[in-house]
């Protein structure tokens, strides 16, 4: 198949070091012209190019060469910019909303709450190099965390629950799935709508063994990549 | 957008029971009647049902409702057969190929070997009530298991290594990220080339703390959630 074919060939070029992290790919047009093909055709192979993360688009501006993603470790607590510095990725964190809310589907689910209990709601995306690759909402019990939305939570969650309020991640349950980016989501990550998405879901429990807070991810698949080592019992 | 209208009616239609685990849709252009759209928005729609893991393809037979994930967890050795009848699902293993190999730039990567030893390479897919969900690709160490390709080797590679070996995992690195099906892949698991999936990798340490075995699974995305504990220790 003479996309599979196109997308070889770009995938070596990437490998080679002939294009390099965060290049632009030229437009459409004139990819096409270069590998002798239909627009379609071509789309198929950048398709397949995103689907495989080797590739990502930004909204009206175009294709990228995908950087090295991001390993992440779900059972870690290390907050996103450390574990952006320890691997030498410049981060930032942009503060979307934080209120109080009366608990949604999510949060309910998530948090084990009542239906319209109280719930505080935080939306933040995470940028690496410039680029956003990460919408992450928290749902925060308050009866926990009393005068939380006072902080400045554009900095770590957890670096304000350890220092001003005694409180650690003791046990983390998570959940890893794949999903699309739609609507806002997808709008503040500069994505298409339907642009492939990795969400992470975690539930985290604090040095007494209470369910604190939940966080639902959804990255750029590209972004990403999950890596942790298990040690087992026997 | 109307697409977004229509993937969210179908979703409706499946979460109140309406639509059943593996029923098959109506042919797209009926669909497309019923909703009163073309077949190219209602492409869209199907797309995002498929992206949101809420549908699957099967080639040339068309579109079913997914059913419920198979929770996996990645920490566990827990192996296949016995984690889909925890679940009340019906397993199956089809053997594809199992061979002595000069290893190739995979195997080389992930076993940590010298290009051109030798190295078993077993393929098999996985199903779930008669559908295939998992390609499966194990590399093995053939020095640590002679004569394991007399093994019938549909059966559990775990169960093979502990009873006849006495070698069981006791640490396991990992990394899942996503990817697409494609070529001979897409065709066992009877999905069109393209077709989103998860990609689990695993490295495999015995209790001597010894590198044994690896194994590369691409999942049908839909097929699977990926759900652990960690405990943390400070």
């Amino acid at each position: 198949m003479q996309y599979v074919k196109i997308k070889d060939s770009i995938v070596e070029q990437i490998d080679s070091g002939m294009l390099s992290p965060r290049q632009k790919l030229p437009a459409e047009r004139k990819l096409a012209e270069s590998f002798d093909t239909t627009r379609v055709t071509l789309r198929e192979a950048l398709s397949l190019l995103e689907a495989e993360g080797r590739i990502y688009r930004e909204d009206r501006r175009g294709w990228f060469i995908s950087p090295e993603p991001l390993r992440y470790d779900p059972t870690q607590t290390l907050n996103f910019s450390n574990m952006a510095a320890a691997q030498n990725r410049t981060p930032k964190t942009e503060l979307i909303a934080a209120k109080g809310i009366l608990a949604d589907k999510q949060a309910v689910r998530l948090l084990n709450l009542q239906p319209f209990s109280d719930v505080y709601r935080v939306d933040r995306v995470r940028y690496l190099e410039d680029r956003p690759v990460v919408y992450v909402t928290n749902y925060i019990r308050p009866e926990l965390f009393p005068n939380l939305l006072d902080f400045d939570l554009s900095n770590s969650l957890t670096d304000i629950y350890r220092e001003h309020f005694g409180m650690v991640y003791l046990k983390i349950r998570y959940r890893i799935s794949t999903s699309s980016l739609l609507g806002e989501t997808a709008q503040a990550l500069r994505a298409t709508s339907g642009t492939p998405a990795m969400v992470v879901e975690r539930v985290n429990y604090n040095q007494q063994g209470e369910l604190i807070d939940c966080d639902i991810e959804y990255w750029r698949h590209d972004a990403i990549s999950i890596e942790s080592i298990a040690e087992l019992q026997r």
